[in-house]
């Protein structure tokens, strides 16, 4: 027995050695500027993959309810933050496959951003009605800012938060429904100092453009749109496409429009009309209407590719099924994809060879080329949403 | 000595086991988001370094002759690809922090590209004139292009090629300085179908704009800057700035301006002046000249903030120990720093909190906020010149 306790104690030297401190092997490490994140929202998982070869790496599980989930990346584009519809902020380590830090913030969340330096992680929530932030590294609570106004009665009341970006300078950008205003904070004081502005009557989501100088806020209470140019936030928000909203409408509307879908491309924006059949081209110098695009539903997302070259463009329900592509130069249809059941969000690769695209009812996630407009690969799915590349990690207001 | 052997050899397998297939702890692994490389030119080196900690991981040393050398990276973020001056294609792993491929792929080389889908590296050659292109995993040979035209005296020659970008389509663009026409070359095709344009007199470096619509090449042989609209390549090339080059020249040219710095914000193009202490400002809906900023040297880099809130000036020598911050709204200078002596590149953090400077006769790199405007942080390096972050991966023409 003794004779074979020490070569075992050898062993077991060796191996807890090469475990701390051994340097792996090159075939072991990768890079994670071609990952990313698929949401599989009714099984509350995210996929794990790699977009230079269509490969599912790992799925992740138990990060509660994902309806509406949307995820912002570390700076080193390691981590990836799931903002979930229950108040569950995950941080999702996309190297292990591996869920490294999660807590539940509030009841009740919509969406999120990181700070421009990387270090804050903010959460827009319902329910109480706010922005929580966190540290990005240890998800610890840094700040609590409760959207507080006086309500019709008189009264204290707290906002339900909407369309919260990062911005500049270290700031986050968001709005609140009741209070009908905007708010930014700036994360380089202590604490973090919050600037009001008026929004107009019920804002109920928001963009930034992608230079994160404007942010352009949707009314559900009120025709048209605010935008604040946050390089002369004293010069409040200006009202633009005053007809937009239920000016607009002239169907009945299935689903209010993504506003962080909208592309910017040579100088005009392509906006999904509210209710109509409808993408607007607006010139961004004067916010004058330049042409409607007559397409086959509701649009929904409007996007365009990173070179500006097309605008994709998914839709509503009972059209969901189809996916069309504008040539952004000529305005016209270029063509009409049927990618799968109930098609839910696009993803462009980072230089835009590609795009994917999600089908909920088809499971499944489709790969076209941009410059054949063909079909490149196909990638099994359990009713997957939003789709979300790392190289988000490197853009303002994604 | 036969009880001795048994053991050993449980322990030799244990080790190779974990060698070979073992898992990398977590701590052993690293997103590739915020890593960069430094180019050492005096040393043929480059430093393999972290933005977000401000830390030198690696110096990777045999690289040949660095002066002039630039970076592309792999669609992964794992790689970089540095273009020597001496014809030297070497293939980086910022992981490891080790050579993983390396050719002299000519015998004098200015710059290259990698493509839209990250599979083909290209090379601009002046000796032979002509553009190489290579497997970007294997570092192969894909396609030799060799540069002809019909020289003066009516015989078949090669031209130096320059100003090589990356467009979208997966297309290369480059510009042959003696042959004064510009080349498009399709990947999508086998063997890569070349289209040929007129460019004017000795194109000697271009740029394109950030969405790899419009190419844009300096002329050396005659005043003025040559246009091409990649959508609308049939058109052929236009005229802008038509006094730019020799008709802006006051005083002694110190160094011809880099024309991939360029900076671009507000629908303005910030340029630097040929031989003159301005920094130009042009409308670029019609290339009208809208002002002349006087700045305290003759620009050699003028680059936008990814926000394009500010602008920063690098100089020539002899006024080269200084840097001049422009508020792209206000359009006057609001800081004059001073990062060391022979300032000679800028890289922005890829959100644009910070910006890298390197002095090469100081042999140091200074990390300023792009907030405070005051230095955060301060790397030793031998003679730096180039800085280029991995989030390059991720953008056209870069």
């Amino acid at each position: 027995m003794k004779r074979l306790l020490l070569p075992l104690a050898i062993a077991t030297t060796l191996l807890a050695g090469c475990q701390s401190t051994q340097t792996p092997e090159p075939d072991q490490l990768r890079g994670t500027g071609d990952l990313g994140l698929i949401i599989e929202r009714a099984t509350g998982s995210v996929l794990v993959v790699d977009h230079s070869e269509y490969e599912i790496l790992d799925r992740v599980e138990g990060l509660g309810d994902l309806s509406h989930a949307s995820v912002v990346y570390s700076r080193d584009a390691r981590y990836g933050y799931v903002f979930g519809r229950d108040g569950g902020l995950t941080k999702v380590d996309l190297l292990t496959g591996t869920i490294d830090e999660r807590v539940i913030q509030s009841g009740n969340s919509i969406g999120g951003a990181i700070s421009q330096d990387g270090e804050y992680v903010a959460v827009s929530n319902y329910e109480p009605g706010g922005v929580n932030v966190f540290d990005s590294d240890t998800l610890e609570t840094v700040a609590e800012i409760p959207a507080t106004y006086v309500n019709e009665e008189g009264k204290q009341d707290q906002s339900k938060t909407v369309g919260l970006v990062d911005a500049p300078g270290n700031r986050f950008v968001f709005s609140l429904f009741e209070a009908g205003e905007i708010w930014t904070v700036d994360m380089l004081t202590t604490p973090p100092d919050v600037s009001r502005h008026d929004a107009g009557e019920e804002p109920y989501d928001a963009l930034i453009t992608p230079d994160g100088r404007y942010y352009i806020a949707g009314l559900f209470g009120e025709d048209g749109l605010s935008m604040m140019d946050l390089w002369n936030p004293g010069q409040g928000v200006q009202t633009i496409l005053p007809d937009y909203g239920k000016g607009e409408q002239r169907l009945p509307v299935y689903k209010m429009p993504h506003l962080e879908g909208w592309a910017i491309a040579d100088g005009n924006a392509f906006v999904p009309a509210v209710g109509r059949h409808e993408v607007l081209v607006a010139d961004m110098a004067d916010w004058s209407m330049v042409e409607r695009i007559p397409v086959q539903g509701q649009p929904v997302f409007v996007m365009a590719s990173p070179d500006n070259r097309q605008i994709w463009v998914s839709f509503a329900h009972p059209k969901n099924n189809v996916v069309q592509v504008i040539d952004s130069q000529t305005r016209e249809i270029i063509r009409t994809l049927e990618p799968g059941k109930s098609v839910l969000h696009m993803e462009f690769t980072p230089r835009g060879e590609e795009v994917w695209v999600s089908s909920r009812d088809s499971d499944r996630i489709t790969v076209y080329s941009t410059r054949t407009l063909e079909e490149v690969a196909r990638l099994p799915a359990r009713k997957p949403s939003g789709i979300f590349f790392t190289n988000r990690a490197h853009a303002l207001g994604l």
